[in-house]
């Protein structure tokens, strides 16, 4: 009888690689999915040592184009920020891999899939709802929530050990003392020593970015092209540099971003789970792209638009933060939000300068500022004693408020 | 017969002069009425042009105080940012500026009262509602929504021509090609040169701030204690200085946020009135303050608690740039807000450098951070096959959901 | 040298007749336009009124099957709901009516529209919205706030005066002691002798219902169909009788809903203008709908889906009654609304007895209620140990916080 | 060695006492805990059979008088209403006896508490929920969620076999086929034959309601007095009779609705676990104390403090259905609608007829309806011309949009 298939969530590292083997021997075939999200990693290694480790097939998937447009874009046109700071850098890359993840599943004609996030965080959730909203069927190995898995592996020590038996290369490299999540547009550090809420960051923890004392004393002017809220054209106007491909913007803007120490963030935040934890992250090219997205929206988008917009951007980063991308109610706002960005379009300009993003011009012929009619040198086709009517008019409440109270 | 009394808000320029004197000439008697809000002018000076241009007497107000524990600091609370950028400083003194107005026309016993703010902008409609809030029968004279003022006065011209038949004091000094509002939390630069959305704004506009490139090459650290969500100290460590009075923190603060570059705002933002204009704001101290409070709100502040004030955050700063502090929906929310800072008890450190305000330790007694609990070493009472049933639980309706979407 | 065109928005009243008059008096053509939305009226008599009172066109135009469908059902679908009691009947019809307003003028190669909306409701604001978004540049004649109009006509006795004068003729028929608005989905009753919120609404008020104690003693059960939130379907199964097109179904909701007492609301309601009023509506039919689409929701919406619609619905309310359909925010929730009706399919039968509508069966094949799964005899794939996981985490933040709290 | 002990709640029913049974058996000194919120029983027989079935102490609390000040009227100053339709009577109940449940522990000195509540409904969480934020460090035996006394009870014949064998009276009346929970608020019914959404409710579920077949074919008419938001006294006008206690006044709402066919649900909805039920409820009480105190709003609420409170109603709801009253976010939202009271004062007078609540005429010194103002025949202090500014001012963003959206 064959054996069942199961497809594993594989990074090399020591953690799903013990996972791998404790699959195998229990009577699984294991086959290893190694997502590429832009993590710097040597996927030949990875792939090798799948194999090496008991992987009967090992798919290393490109997902870079796709998290780009699929995933990055949407959220920035929503102006999407978690608790006020994050860009959600780690939470943007988690539904992609899940749902390539039961893709993978489905072609090789399985249910199981297996995922190495511990217990305790915010991305076992966010891979597993992805897998049943791509999967409702699915069959979920999480080894860090399973009894058995978790009585035999008490510590890292049971790993190394684990390890050992069963000749799994462990990286000889020391662990760094906290944890790390990468991708193409951001790296998060967080446990071990971050812990401590009351430390500040030891400076040789960030490695996306340079420090504002060590970016250069000079700005660097860049224009950012945007249609309908999407970036389509970034130029250094500082060098003359450009690109249009999504992904190369995003990868240039993280160039000069790291450059000027743009987008660091070091918070207490609020998982999914009811815990809060420190997490410092690093997002140098989003930073840019968030903020020159918002100027120009400044330029290009309604009052009433925008208010509406602040309001449930929140719950938007919400649904993302919590892995409910794809959701009912994820599908709504995702709606909301493309119609808002209908005509942001034009160029926004911003100089960056040791950890500053500053707006230096905006530019758009969709503009809904009119210069001549915000001028305060200019008529502009304002009428000022209409002004007078429409402070009566609100004022009418509140005057039968205010007269009302002063009853009392 | 006794001629009917006016107060008017006076500020000493050319407009409020003519405005004085115009009053005076259609047979009022005008009372300046000049509120202290912590501008830098020479209140004597003013006094006296006021009695020298017609004034039956002169109120200088200093609301400082008041300005800073009953409107800076719930503002504060509730982590109030106008379209995700301004955090508010002219909306901020307008209420209370009101408030006292009316105050002075009940003390001398009239309801009339007037005021210079352009028929433009967003100060006429703070003002006004400001009035009516506060004595809903009151008699408004506003010269720049007035048919008989306008045409009397068609620009700046008419206005010099008029102060000079009138021996009304012009000041030597040039007119600056933009327009200012100080106070003591921020200074505003607006119209004139500044009105080309285009345009970089010149670095000789700023005057409550260094640029990031003058400031020392160095951090200065502050710790700064909270209560309730209300800062009660200001320590600097890196000097050793520090403050406990609410006005005297402001003022430090806008100290080291000055040398620091801290503060700088250039947005294109919505007037109440629908007009988009653009406005470069500085606001030293405060930026370093609500970025301290709210990296204190991480440590201190439930979840849930935090989503539901970032959804509402928006609306309340909406009201107040509107002018509707104290409305009936106003004072609901600042129900809300008050009981959530609640235990936001603590103390932040920053560092500040070049523009950077840096999260550099958080510390309280009243911390909802648990190490133990968020470590990703120690269970600290966790039990992550809990997260199994959450993770299922929540997951029902979302494979309820994804299996009918599928059916189609 | 031609005359001036203007578009007049006529009913054949009194008023619009003095107003035609008095604008080919002042030296325009008028070209009055007459909206079928389903109110009950002669229009033939109506159209040689127009022409004997001076107009040189009049357009008939019928708006009803467009008014259903690009207006009623999107309203159905967002189930919008005014101040939780009034179903919107009046302002629903108001933009498509300015809509076709404007389109006349520009067919007619003219600026100018005029209508006769008195100078303190809501319905001037929705027309003139309606005109400046479908025609920025329209010039608009809105007699009741034009100083000269109001000069001239200070009561109805000048306006009969007038009439008599110009051979306008009056309707013998005596005018109700309060006024009324009618179209295909409701009648409106206001000011009068209604202006008395303490007076209770008279039973000859009403006309297009029946009293709950004239109504029948037995019920009618209606059986609808709604694809993807809106209705294809009525069945009477009672009769047999069934209609499918939009507005036959309208029709015959407003019929059998009539009969059966439904739809009545007496309410005081916040105008746009910030006064409150005293309205008395009845909206026979579309009561029917919007609570047998709220019941078909229970089975086939999404929770959260739900529970983000009932949050966003009142400023959805707020928008259409405030005129403010087609605006920028109000296009961004037309999308999110549009979105969540997907896969709300199914038939909700109701049973309808003097005034109540009762749910008498809902069915659905996109239905997300598992019978199975909400069975509390049967586990049907539940497992309730998951639960106390669930409760576990969701407690952790709920522990942490009454823990602080406790701590004081 | 002193046994340990825990406090159960305790209904005299088969679950509950077959638990009380399994725990002593396990080695617990049992504590029966009855919360008498209203429901119609035989407390002296619930208190012996406790004793008899091995408990060792019985608390008999009479928590009716509390339930309406501290939980039924805050509900009634929100207008909370689950899912536009539910009254939360079972809800409302839970935290009150949750909390008691923990004071009786705390007072008994033992960490340990048990329930009854299934494994799949909301009361469980609303349960645990109140014990974790009234006593964090509690103890929680939940035998529906527990994997040995499930494998021990598997369906409802182990119950009797176990009562059998211990002797534990079970009543001889036959079992509903479908389940109950009753209070002094409302009566539910929900599970077995009423588990089909596609059948209608069975006439005879009914027990806190005649049918409106069965009311009487004549009004009454009440006149109900409020004081910020809660009511202080009922006047049936047809009778003469009144009464001025909380709890009388439930009490008698609940007599005449019941006699009138006030307050029938009958609906799908989400529960907390995410998976959808049918529940019918009967509040006849409330159903007439909502909707006399929505009218009462319309002529004492403030315009934008109604349309904010509509926007965050449904998330009190929510968080009421999922048990977190006392939530940090649950205490925001208290102060706001607390606030949004003040002067919610004066009379409501409804019209009861089978199953319609009638306005029938609203009374208040706090009114904001001016009816002057509100007038179409008098100015009342309004000038039209004002609104054209109004209309104006509020157009330019509106033209502004519009011209730019044209361009495409």
């Amino acid at each position: 009888m064959s054996k069942e298939k199961v497809i594993l969530a594989y990074s090399g590292g020591l953690d799903t690689s013990v996972i791998l083997k404790w699959l195998a021997n229990k009577g699984f075939e294991v086959i290893a999915y190694v997502a590429d999200v832009g993590q710097k990693e040597d996927f030949d290694y990875i792939e090798k040592k799948a194999y090496a480790t008991g992987a009967s097939k090992v798919y290393i998937e490109d997902l870079k184009n796709e998290l780009v447009k699929d995933y990055v874009i949407p959220a920035l046109k929503a102006n999407t920020i978690y608790e006020g700071t994050y860009l959600l850098g780690t939470s943007l890359a988690r539904p992609i891999i899940a749902k390539r993840h039961v893709e993978i599943a489905k072609k090789e004609g399985t249910k199981y899939v297996a995922h190495g996030a511990t217990g305790k965080g915010n991305d076992q959730v966010r891979f597993e709802f992805g897998y049943y909203m791509n999967m409702p069927d699915v069959k979920i190995i999480s080894p860090w929530k399973d009894a058995e898995f978790l009585s035999e592996f008490e510590g890292r020590s049971d790993m190394l050990a684990y390890a050992e038996k069963y000749n799994i290369p462990v990286k000889a490299s020391l662990k760094k003392p906290y944890s790390e999540d990468a991708n193409l547009i951001h790296i998060s550090h967080e446990a071990g020593i971050l812990e401590d809420a009351g430390s500040r960051c030891p400076e040789d923890v960030f490695s996306y970015t340079v420090s504002p004392q060590d970016a250069p004393d000079k700005e660097t002017i860049l224009a950012i092209d945007f249609v309908d809220g999407a970036p389509v054209k970034v130029t250094n106007e500082t060098t003359g540099e450009s690109c249009q491909d999504p992904l190369d913007m995003i990868n240039y803007l993280n160039k000069v971003g790291h450059d000027n120490a743009i987008g660091r963030v070091d918070m207490v935040e609020n998982r999914f789970v009811g815990i809060k934890s420190r997490g410092v992250y690093e997002t140098p090219g989003c930073d840019i792209l968030w903020k020159a997205h918002h100027n120009l929206e400044g330029l290009c988008m309604d009052k009433e638009a925008m208010h509406l917009r602040d309001m449930l951007s929140p719950k938007y980063a919400e649904l993302i933060y919590n892995g409910l991308w794809g959701s009912a109610e994820f599908n709504m706002l995702s709606s909301l939000f493309e119609t808002s960005q209908k005509n942001v379009t034009g160029t926004a300009k911003v100089a960056l300068y040791k950890g500053n993003v500053i707006n230096a011009g905006l530019f758009s012929d969709k503009s809904l500022y009119n210069q001549e009619l915000g001028s305060m040198d200019k008529a502009g086709g304002y009428h000022p004693l209409d002004c007078k009517g429409f402070i009566n008019i609100n004022a009418i409440r509140l005057m039968a408020f205010a007269h009302r109270e002063g009853q009392i």
